[in-house]
C-alpha cells in the first residue's frame, strides 16, 4: 500500500531531494485513499487530529519555514491557513486551539488538495532551483520537513484507527490477511555494561532531541528477548491485575479509579474471548502477537506483576548495538503487531510491532541546547512529564527510524502503538 | 430555495398524506443542497446535531414509531441505527451520548440517503395501502413525524448557521440580497384584560405542551409594536449594558463573568462597527432589523435597562388573538431577520423574523397528562427549567407555525433565531 | 431551645423595636450554643455557609444597610469585612467569592462575636435614638434587617446539618425525644375555583416578591390531606424508582446518570433498612413523618408515579386561605419533620415539617417591580431557573412565615428541609 | 521556637529512642501552638492539609505501622480514624479522599490531642519494654515513624503559611526579626566529571529511594554559587518573562494561559512595588534573597532566559559532596529565605533557604525495588511526573536532611519553599 523508500540522508543533491520529496508527499495521500470524505473532519480526542488536517498542516511546516523564508516571490496560498494549521509554533503566531480541529468543516478536502499542491510546486521549483542543494539551512529544513511529514504519517495511520475505532460500527480501514505466529516462552538476554555512548552521531539525520552523543556509565543487566505478548498480558488482567493497587503507580490507580482506562485501547470482551478493533476491523487478540495500546501505567504495574521492571532508555539503547533496523514497519503493510514468524534467538522484535516504553523520563542529553525561532519549538519544549519510547511500530515508515530515535508520550496515553518488553537487574 | 406548503390537517385522505410526505421529506434533502459533505458531521457544541444526524434522526423518527409498529413485513434498515439516531427516548433504548454526535464519520452521507430511501419506500407504501387514512393512531403518528421533521428543518438551518458561523473562515450557507427597510419608533400598543382562553383548540393538529385550552384572568396590559431592533440593542450595549449587574438575572450575570456570553451571537465589533455572520456570510448588523440570537438574560436586562419589562406567553398570545399568521417565516427565502418594509400600524412582526422569549417558564398546562409510552418522551419531560418563546423565525416553515406554538430554551442559549419584544403594565 | 416571638409588625414603636431587635439576634446565638468552634468554618458544599459567615453577615447587612447610611459617626468595624461578608450584592462591590468561605480560618468565631457585639451597640444606639421609629425607611430596613437574620437562622441548622451530617462521624446536633404518631391513608380535600386573590395584602411585612397582591383564575382542584410521607416514599424506591426513565424530568434523568443523587439526602440503607442523619444523630427512618430533602425532580417523579401531579402555588396558597398558621415549625424545638400525632380531617401539616415543592417556576408577580439600590438585589435577581416552596419547615422560626411566604430553590436542591404534597384536577 | 535534635541514627538504645521520639512529637505541637481553634481545620487547596489532620495523621503512621502489629494489647483509639487519616495507602484500606480533609469539623482539635497522647503511652510502653532496641523491624519503623513525622513538620509550617497566606487578612504565624545581607554577583563553580557514585551509603537512615547508591558517568560542569535571588527573578519578569512563550515549556505555558500561576506564589505588586506574604506577614520582596515559591516551569523558564540550565540531581549531589549540612534550616528559626549574611567564596546556600528544583525527573535508580506491603508505598508509587528537589529549605529540620535525600514534587507545584540554582555545561 505505502511506498518504500531508502533514509533521506543529509547529502543529497537536487535530483534526490525532488524524488525523495515526491516520494514522502505522495505516500500521505496514499494512506488517505480508503477513506470517505467524512473521515477527513473527525476528532475523536483532543490529542487526535482530522486526517485532512495532518495533510494541511505538514504543507504548512513547507510553507512557513522553507516557502516563506525562501522561496523565490512565493505566494501565501490562503490568509487564514498560517493559523488554521499552525499545530503549537508559538513564535509563529496565535493558532486554532488543538481541541477544535474537528469542528471546521472547510477548508474541505479538495481545498486543501489544492493547498497541497499549491505547496508542492513551489517546493520543487525551490529544489529544482539548486538552492536547497547549495544551502545547508534550506537542505536541512528540507530534510525536517520531510521527516516531519513522515512522523505525521504514523499519526495519520494513528489517528485514523482512532477515529474509525471509536465508531459504533467499526468499519475496517482496509483488510488485509495475517501470517500465523508464535510466540516462544519469554527469556532475558545479558547485556554487558561499562562505559556507553547514548545518542546520534554528528553525521546522518537525526532529531536534535536525540543529540549530542554523550558517555554514560551502564550497569550490566538483562532484556527480554521480545515483548510481552497478547496471551502474557490476559495472564495479568485475568489475575487481577486492574483490583490491585499496589502494583500501579498512584497517579495510575488514581486514573483507573477515575473510570479514565481499564484495559488495553479498543479491546472488548465478549462473551469471556478477548476483540480488539484493528485497522482490519474487529479481530480476536492473538495470544501470540505483542500487546498494544497500553500505557506507562500498565506497562510498569505489568513489571511490578512479573517482578521485573521495565529497560531505560541507555539499556535499550545499549542492547539494540548491532541490530539491523528491520521488522515489522509500515512496510510490512499488515498495520498491526504480528506473532513471530521464526523462533528467534537473542532479541527480536526491537524495531517494529510496538512502540516499547522505557522507564526513562525524557528530558535534555547533557549539553543539549534548543535552537533558537520557531523550529526550536519542535522538540524542546516537551521535555517535560512525559516517557521515552524506542523502536517504532507496525505503522512507523521504516526509512524514519533508528536506534536513537526518542519518541515521547505522556504516561497515560494508550492510542499510539505503544507495548513494553521487560528488564531486570543481574 | 424551499418548498412552500399547506398546512397540515388531521383530517386528510391518503392522496394527500403522500402529497405532505413527500413535500416535507423532500424539503429537508433541498435545505441541505448547499452543503459540502465535509459540512454534514460537524457538531460545533452539545446542542447542535450535525446535518447527517438530523437527516437520519428523523427517518428514525418514523421508522420507531410508524413502521416497526405498523408496516407489514418492515425490514430494519440496519441494526445500529435504533441506537445511534435516537436522540434522547430513554424508552426507546440507550442512545449514543448526545455530546458525541459529531463523532461519527459513518455512517456516511450517501449511507444516510440510502436509509431516506428506505424509509421512503415503506412508508409510502403505508400510506397507500390506506391503513394511515382508516387508522387515526396511525393518521396521527404521521402528522407528528411530519411535524416534527418541520422542526428538525429549522434546526438543520439553526445548526448549519452555527456550524459555518464559528469557522474562522466565516463561509455564506448562500447569498441572498436583502430588502431595505426602517424601524418606526417604538410604540406600545393597549391589549384589555379579564378572562381569556390560552391555548389550542380541539381540532386541528398541535403538540400536547399546547393543550388543554383553558381560562386565564388577564390584567389588561400595553406590548411593543414590535421586536426590538439591532440599533436600539447598540444603545444598550453602548451604555454599558454588559458591565452593570444591577441589570442582570444573578444567573445571567454569573455566565457574563464566566466568560459565556458577551454580546449576541455572531457579533463581531471590528473597528467600532459592528458585524455579525449570517447564512449570506458576514454583513453590517442592520439597525433596523430586529435583533436576534440573544438569550433570555440579554432580553430580560435590556427590559430592566429599559424600564419596562418581556410580556408573559399569556400577553402573546392574547395580543396576537386576530392577527394572521404571516410574516418573514422561512418560505420568504432571506434566511434572517429583516427591517420593517411598511409603515405598520398597530402590532406587526408577531409571526416570522425572530422567536420572541416571553417571561414565562415552560411548564403544564392545567389539566396537561404526558402520554404514555416513548411518544410521551417528545415534550413533557422537558418542562423544567426553560422559557417559552413565540411566534417562529426567519427559519421556521410557515405552515408550521401557529399562535399556541411554545417553543421552549434554557435561558442561555443563543443559537436559535432568538429576539423579543418589550411590555408594560398599565 | 430557641426564643418564641410575636411577629414582628411595621407598626412598632422604638421599646417593641429593641425588644424585637434583642430577640432576633440573641436567637442566632443560642442556635450556635452546641456547637464546637471547630464547626463554625466549615463549608461542605458551595451551597453551605459556614456557621461564624452567618453570624457575621447578618451582621453586615444591619452595618452597610442602616448604620453606615444611617448611623451618627457610626465606625465600620474593619475595612475588609465589607468584602468578606458581602453575600451577593453586585452595588455593593466586589466579594469574597461564594465558594471559598470555608477557606477562612480568620476573623475567628471571638472576632466575630466582637463584631456583632460594636453592630448591635450602634443598632441599639440607633432604635433608641427614636430614629427607627420615626423615619419610615429606616424601620422597614430595620425590619427587613430582622427577617433577614431569620431567614439566616432557618440557614444555619439547615447548614449545621449539613456540615455535621456529612462528617464520617456523624456527629448529633443536640439530642432530643421524638413524639410518636401516625401517618393516615392518604385522601385528597377539594377546593373550589374561581377567580381568586394570590399574593400579600398591601399592610403587614411581606417581602418584595409577595407583591402585588393579583387575581388569578383557579380551576377547582383537589389536594392531598398531607404530605407524602416516607414510608410512601420508600415505596417509590422499592418499585424501581430510580431505575426507570419514563417517570423522571429530563434534567433529572441526566442528574441520576450523573450520579449527582440517588435518594433524599442523608439517607443510608444498612442491611436492608433505611437509616437517616438528622439533627439528633444517625436514626431509623420513621415510615410514617414526611419525607424531606428531596428535590423538585423527585416529589415530580414521585407524583408521575402515583398518577397525581404537584399542586401549583396558587392552589396551594388557595388551600391555605383559612389556616392557622401552626406546625411543627422551630419553636416545636424537635427539628425534624414529625409523624401526625392526631387523626387530622381536612388539611394536615400545611405549616411545618417540610417546605412544600410547587409546579410554580419562581417569576415575578404582575406588576412586580425590582427596588433600585443594592437592597433591589434581595429577592428579584434570582426570579429564574428556581421553583416556588411554600409552608415552612420543622427550622423555621414561627413568626417568620406566612401564607403568602415565597421560598424558591433550584430543581436539584436536596440540602434544604424539602418535601412535597399531591394535588390532582377535578 | 523548634527544639533542636542530633540526627537520629539507626542505631539506638531504648533510652535514645524514647528521647528522640519525645522531640520530635514534641516539636510538631510546638509548630501549631501560634494557631487558633480556627486554624487548624481549613484545607486552602487539595495539596494542603489542616494542621489537625497533620496531628493525627502521624500519629495513624505509628498506630498503623508499630502499635497494631507490635504494640502488646494494642487497643484502637477510635475505630474511624483507620479511614480517616490514612494519607494514600490504599494497602491499609479505603481512605477518606484527600479533597475533603478540610470538611472534618470533627474529631476536634482537643479530641486529637487525646489520640497523640493516646499514641504517644502506647508508643513508649514499646520502646520501653526493649522490643525496639531489640527487634530490628521494629526500631526501622519507629526510625521511619519519626523521620516521616519531621516530613509533615515541614509540610505543617508549608500548609500554615498557604492557609495564613490565601486569607484575605493576610495574619502573620509569628513576627520574627529579619539579619540583613546581600547576594554577591552570581558566579559559577566548575566541578570535574568521571565515574560518581550516586546515592544513599548503606548505613545510616534513609529513605528506601535514595538506594541503592551506584555509579555513574558525570561530565565536568559549572554550578553557580548561590541560588537565584528575588531581585534576578524580578529582573526576568521585568524583561516579559511571562510574556514570552518561546522560554517556556509547553505545558507551563499552557498553564499560563490557563490563569494557573502568573508569577512566584505570595508575590503582589502594589504600586510598582513587590511584597510578599511570609510566615511573619506581608513584607516588600528583598531582592537579595533566594526567590522562594517558584515551580519547575518558572524554574526552568528563568534558566531558558538566562541562558543557562538547572542542574541534574547528580550534579547537585556532586557538587555537595564536601560540603557540612549546615543553613538557614528551620532551627535558625526565620522559617524564610535569607539574605546572605557573608560574603562567601566557593557554595553557598546549598542547604536551607529554598528547595533547589533539579532537571532530574523522579525516578528509581538502578537496582531499586520496592518494599512489599503498605509500607512499600511510601515513596514509590510517586515515581511518574515528578522532579527532584534537593537540600532542604528554611522550614526542613535540621536532623531530617541529608546530600543524598531526595524532595519530590509536581513541576507546577509553587506551594512549598522551592527555588533553584543554575547550571551549565563547559
Amino acid at each position: 500500500m505505502v511506498a518504500s523508500m531508502e533514509p533521506i540522508a543529509p547529502q543529497t543533491d537536487s535530483q534526490e531531494l525532488r524524488s525523495a520529496y515526491q516520494r514522502v508527499r505522495k505516500t500521505s495521500e496514499l494512506i488517505c485513499e480508503p477513506l470517505f470524505i467524512e473521515d477527513y473532519g473527525v476528532q475523536t480526542m483532543p490529542d487526535v487530529s482530522p486526517p485532512k488536517w495532518h495533510l494541511a498542516h505538514v504543507s504548512w511546516f513547507f510553507e512557513t519555514f522553507l516557502l516563506k523564508p525562501y522561496g523565490e516571490d512565493y505566494r501565501e496560498f490562503h490568509p487564514e491557513y498560517v493559523r488554521l494549521f499552525n499545530s503549537y509554533y508559538e513564535q509563529v503566531g496565535v493558532y486554532h486551539p488543538r481541541s477544535q480541529r474537528g469542528l471546521l468543516s472547510r477548508p474541505t478536502v479538495e481545498e486543501i488538495d489544492a493547498y497541497r499542491a499549491h505547496v508542492d510546486a513551489a517546493m520543487l521549483q525551490l529544489i529544482d532551483s539548486g538552492r536547497a542543494e547549495a544551502d545547508t539551512r534550506i537542505r536541512e529544513r528540507l530534510l525536517t520537513g520531510l521527516h516531519h511529514e513522515q512522523q505525521h504519517q504514523e499519526l495519520l495511520l494513528t489517528d485514523i484507527k482512532h477515529i474509525l475505532g471509536m465508531n459504533p460500527l467499526r468499519p475496517a480501514y482496509r483488510e488485509c490477511d495475517l501470517p500465523e505466529g508464535m510466540a516462544q516462552p519469554l527469556t532475558f538476554i545479558r547485556v554487558t555494561g561499562g562505559l556507553k555512548k547514548l545518542g546520534a552521531e554528528e553525521h546522518g539525520f537525526a532529531f536534535d532531541n536525540e543529540r549530542p552523543r554523550h558517555d554514560i556509565w551502564q550497569s550490566p543487566f538483562r532484556i527480554a528477548a521480545r515483548p510481552i505478548s497478547n496471551g502474557e498480558y490476559i495472564d495479568f488482567i485475568e489475575d487481577g491485575g486492574y483490583q490491585r493497587p499496589e502494583l500501579w503507580l498512584a497517579d495510575g490507580w488514581a486514573a483507573i479509579k477515575a473510570g479514565q482506562f481499564h484495559g488495553p485501547l479498543y479491546w472488548e470482551n465478549r462473551d469471556g474471548q478477548w476483540w480488539h478493533y484493528t485497522l482490519g476491523g474487529m479481530q480476536p487478540v492473538d495470544p501470540h502477537a505483542p500487546v498494544a495500546h497500553v500505557n506507562y501505567f500498565e506497562a510498569d504495574a505489568y513489571a511490578s506483576w512479573a517482578g521485573k521492571r521495565l529497560p531505560t532508555e541507555a539499556e535499550w539503547e545499549t542492547a539494540a548495538e548491532n541490530l539491523p533496523v528491520e521488522g515489522n514497519l509500515r512496510s510490512s503493510g499488515y498495520l498491526q503487531p504480528l506473532a513471530p514468524d521464526t523462533i528467534a534467538t537473542g532479541l527480536s522484535k526491537m524495531y517494529g510491532d510496538v512502540w516499547e516504553w522505557t522507564q526513562s523520563a525524557y528530558g535534555p542529553y547533557p549539553g543539549y541546547r534548543q535552537a533558537g525561532g520557531a523550529l526550536g519549538e519542535y522538540n524542546g519544549k516537551f521535555m517535560c512529564g512525559q516517557y521515552v519510547l524506542k523502536g517504532g511500530s507496525c505503522v512507523t515508515p521504516a526509512d524514519h527510524i533508528r536506534r536513537t530515535y526518542r519518541n515521547f508520550l505522556y504516561p497515560a496515553d494508550q492510542w499510539q502503538f505503544s507495548g513494553f518488553r521487560l528488564a531486570e537487574d543481574l
